[in-house]
């Protein structure tokens, strides 16, 4: 059992930057995300974006904030449950709480703060027959591990960054030719990328199948080939190993919905006049998974908004202490 | 008449980043400040210290966010009215206000949003006879224009960072030799700034009077000379044409409590339910100036509280328009 001060679901920059306001109190923090890496939607979706109205930054890409974030935190040591959803939350008679993962880690903590951005992110998954069969046999929307893939037969469907990245990726690491899959010949992602991809196709490193969509799934225990059907109609098959659809992330909130939280228009109500608490004393809810009279969902806003809930929560945590408001600005940072 | 959409008093981190939220909304801002330069306190009197718990930023010089915020307004053209204090407001039939600065300079804008910190910034100064009458005939409290003093006779008081830069500051520019005057012989200031002056003491530029105080003001139409006494009682006379006593700045809310504002321990009341109004619809007040249940004088929450701020701003001033949040993430910034 994972113990903790202050159980942050969701590691986005609004649950990382909790970690630094509960840990100028001296709290600790443990962060659950589905995502297998800190960051959130602005890490796994779309890391190279610039990102304009973060007060102080005039341009910031959203990988290079969290990555400050992370900078920032770092002398409050957070830990982490990557890559595993948080399920179920239960309130023990001493009131802290258990929240379980879909993995079954159990995680134990007087107070719990949702910083779960929109949701956890699931695949769009495309219609098509034995989809369900072949998942985890060949068939996966999100690459976690990219070295189980390499110098593998893979082919990738979609024309976002996730799709236009990962083929860049695989057709510079691996010794196999990668097929990348369009039903389009304009792809939505970075200037630079689709640039890369054009040259490393003139290289013969890269297949781009423009106008083009899978459309059958063949193998007996996984995937063996795919068919591929162009907008003429024109069908070629491919024996492949692995198909990555990568037709981008939905947010869902999921398991949240369960937990017995007050929901309007898929967000979490909170108490917007001190703390962001939730209807559950103890669950506080922050950034853009929230909603009060009013609510903005940006970054900024959730920023305040954890700092706020982290004066409360300390005052459950410890009752009868008194904390003054220290500017940090003087000391500099103590970390644990 | 300075005719605008939004009147910003005060020109503070979170004053300015409020011409940015409102830029977004296509809503000009002009800046009142009784500081010379944009920036507030952070450019005036601390602008070499780290802050640490700006989102996004493991350390940042405090003059450096005041740099990067006015890099990130730039696109939206803010006006000011600098080294003026906003004195009154005057509530017009048609809901708009008329400020008017000590100057006599008129603002006429339909929202007013007060962004004063923790007020304007008023010297401290040391009870010495006649030292009202050399105000402005040699003792100056604040050193709004340096190169007014190169080449004089200079006496500093004081043992802070303000004492200590502006130390540093005239004996590396002026020919004349710099006389510091302080009544202990420990400094609050920066390590590499005491540093300094020792060295620049030794090669003959400043000279250090420990455990010394200002104790007589001479001189016919202006100041002519200046007595130093000692801890032990041993006094000193020195020619001098300015004496500097930076004893710090002490804030206060001074003109904006005529106002009208429901004011509690020296800040404004808003409400932190929606909008951070005051008792006045119309004028709002967001940064450390204000107070509601669970205030914390931060400016990350000033930030916030701006943002909120102007949305309300916005329906004020275009009743029927319905304007919708849109991301900076992927159009980048359209200024004016």
């Amino acid at each position: 059992m994972i113990q903790t001060d202050i159980l942050i679901i969701g590691a986005g920059p609004v649950g990382l930057f909790t970690v630094f306001e509960a840990g100028l109190m001296q709290l600790r923090c443990h962060i659950i995300d589905s995502i297998t890496q800190a960051g959130g939607q602005l890490k796994e979706i779309y890391p190279k974006k610039p990102i304009y109205d973060i007060p102080g930054f005039p341009s910031v890409l959203a990988g290079d904030l969290i990555d400050n974030l992370e900078k920032q935190i770092e002398p409050f040591q957070p830990s982490y449950t990557l890559g595993e959803r948080a399920e179920t939350v239960e309130k023990l008679t001493d009131n802290t709480f258990v929240v379980t993962t879909n993995e079954g880690t159990l995680h134990k903590a007087p107070v719990v703060i949702i910083a779960g951005g929109l949701g956890s992110f699931e695949a769009r998954k495309p219609k098509l027959d034995s989809i369900t069969f072949f998942e985890k046999k060949g068939v996966e929307f999100m690459i976690k591990d990219p070295n189980l893939y390499l110098n593998k037969k893979i082919i990738i469907s979609g024309g976002g960054d996730s799709a236009l990245d990962w083929a860049l990726y695989f057709s510079e690491k691996s010794n196999e030719k990668i097929h990348l899959v369009h039903r389009s010949d304009s792809f939505r992602a970075h200037k630079d990328s689709v640039n890369n991809i054009y040259k490393l196709q003139t290289e013969g490193k890269v297949e781009i199948h423009t106008f083009s969509e899978v459309s059958l799934l063949k193998g007996k225990e996984r995937l063996e080939e795919i068919e591929i059907t162009t907008k003429e109609g024109v069908k070629i098959l491919l024996p492949t190993e692995y198909w990555f659809p990568l037709f981008g992330l939905s947010p869902k909130l999921g398991p949240l919905t369960h937990w017995g939280l007050e929901i309007k228009k898929n967000a979490i109500v909170v108490d917007n006049t001190l703390d962001y608490q939730t209807n559950i004393p103890g669950i506080f809810a922050v950034g853009d998974v929230n909603t009060y009279p009013g609510k903005l969902k940006l970054i900024l806003c959730g920023f305040h908004e954890a700092t706020m809930a982290v004066q409360t929560a300390y005052k459950i945590i410890y009752p009868e202490k008194k904390h003054t408001l220290k500017y940090t600005t003087v000391q500099g940072i103590n970390g644990f």
